[in-house]
């Protein structure tokens, strides 16, 4: 194989009550990436379309993160990357993870897979460092592997790919504005108190007990979010509208996306989904705020080959 | 049916990074409990071997959970208790719960079973509130329901049973001092640090996820506990020593059960649990506390009927 063709999902991190632990993989909305095998050693980003990025590799995330990559794996050649942008950087639905994951996802393929997707994870995670200036897992983690995902620990670092029930749907709603993630993080309280603690990771519990029994009921009472939600819902305007619009449509829980502006919810089914994709744009009509609509399947595998030759 | 002995298990509640949310039952260790209909209405205490125990009906744990179930359902006869205490009061492995789950799981058992399991809860619920001062339900859950349970919310209750693999034992030192519930909770900070609050939700989604997927490994690497051990273990002499003693045995986790002063470690299979269990003596044989030992695989099915006429 001389050139691959991918898909890089776009991504769901934090899921309401798994505040930096659990992500998703989205299957209906990602970049496309191209890459191949050149003669001359280096890795050049030959092409980036639909966004103003920068082209040097040590600026781009998919460089960056493709970089980390060959500097553990002996490769005399070089590789030409093409990036087609389709997640809107600062959308909060995993914009860089997804050329991070992309480069090396698709770089290993194009290699013969010499390393494991969870071995994939922290040279993906590289390109999150250039990102935000935190080499977080959340986003590439389910963008490599697909489905659910837990980042158990950073130190070792330890994601388990969890059960995803098939019927789970998610709509997204992506308004225009701009929250940066450094922002978004530092109006959190470095303190919480013991007792949202708790119902937190009771909610976290019963999530993924709720995603390996396939207990739709279980995992709606488990989307909740004690500590996060209600501190960076203000910065998404309409955000109590928004979620109760999605909840009255049948939603099985709304949260925010990364750390926003996208607000996503999670569905049983895509007529439901796609319902509730509605709710959220009447709720948003008397916002003056322009936005995007994503109604997506969980992704069960990650990034995915399109063409390869 | 007239008359019916049980099983009451003791419990261990809390389980590493589930403070207040997970709890499990075992199967060596727990009162026995003799259940009977009279004709003369109203609950009696008749005898309580193994412990000085009050007998007054609202004195006794046994008595108030079984009072608490007969209020809400029409039975114009009486019962009769009689108790042999084998778990120690204040040892940490659910003494009180035993109790009040042992009278209205078999007072349950005993009326044809109006009431499921997990509506049984609440009753034993009242239990824990007389002995404790809070109706808590990680120790009534598993006792009632057997194997691992989560209290995933209190409002409103929301019990879930988890998946136990088949070859998970315990192994439980109780050292013989006391550590008032009540004292343990009160040394606990109220605030907690966001960063630490989430490495304790990635171990309670990691320790359920190994538990449904019955990756011992997992469910090792997930028995970690960084709010409560590091306050609480100081009550209990030589904590350290234990844990280490464990670890080395090669148990997959060691923590305090329930507020202790017992502590427990889990392990793959029953000779592994052994090993442990006296690798917990040999670490105790310097301490002049002296301490009882128990070993047991975990209780699959709660309150268990030994025998009925």
């Amino acid at each position: 194989m001389e050139c691959i063709r991918i898909f890089c999902p776009a991504t769901i991190a934090n899921i309401s009550c798994g505040f930096d632990v659990l992500g998703l993989a989205l299957d209906g909305v990602g970049d496309e990436m191209i890459i191949r095998k050149t003669e001359t050693p280096g890795i050049r980003i030959t092409k980036i379309s639909g966004q103003q990025l920068p082209l040097e590799t040590d600026q781009n995330v998919a460089g960056v993160a493709a970089k980390a990559l060959l500097k553990d794996y002996r490769y005399s050649g070089g590789i030409e990357i093409e990036i087609e942008k389709k997640i809107k950087p600062g959308s909060g639905i995993g914009s860089s993870a997804a050329s991070a994951a992309g480069a090396v996802g698709g770089l290993n393929l194009l290699l013969g897979e010499p390393f494991s997707k969870h071995q994939l994870i922290p040279f993906a995670m590289q390109g999150e460092k250039l990102a935000s200036g935190v080499a977080h897992a959340d986003n590439v983690a389910p963008a490599l592997l697909g489905g659910f995902t837990l980042v158990r620990s950073y130190d070792p670092l330890d994601v388990i790919k969890l059960n995803t029930p098939g019927q789970l749907h998610a709509s997204i709603i992506h308004p225009q504005i701009e929250v940066k993630t450094a922002d978004s993080r530092k109006i959190l309280k470095t303190q919480i108190s013991l007792k949202d603690g708790i119902r937190q990771w009771g909610n976290v519990g019963g999530l993924v007990a709720g995603l390996y029994t396939e207990d739709y009921d279980l995992i709606s009472r488990s989307l909740e979010d004690y500590i996060v939600e209600p501190i960076r819902s203000m910065l998404i305007p309409g955000y109590d509208k928004l979620k109760a619009a999605a909840k009255e449509a049948g939603a099985l829980g709304v949260g925010i996306s990364g750390s926003g502006p996208s607000v996503f919810a999670l569905s049983k089914g895509s007529d439901r989904a796609r319902e509730v994709a509605k709710a959220f744009q009447e709720a948003y009509t008397t916002i003056a705020v322009p936005f995007e609509i994503h109604v997506s399947k969980i992704n069960p595998e990650g990034i995915k080959i399109l063409e390869q030759w």
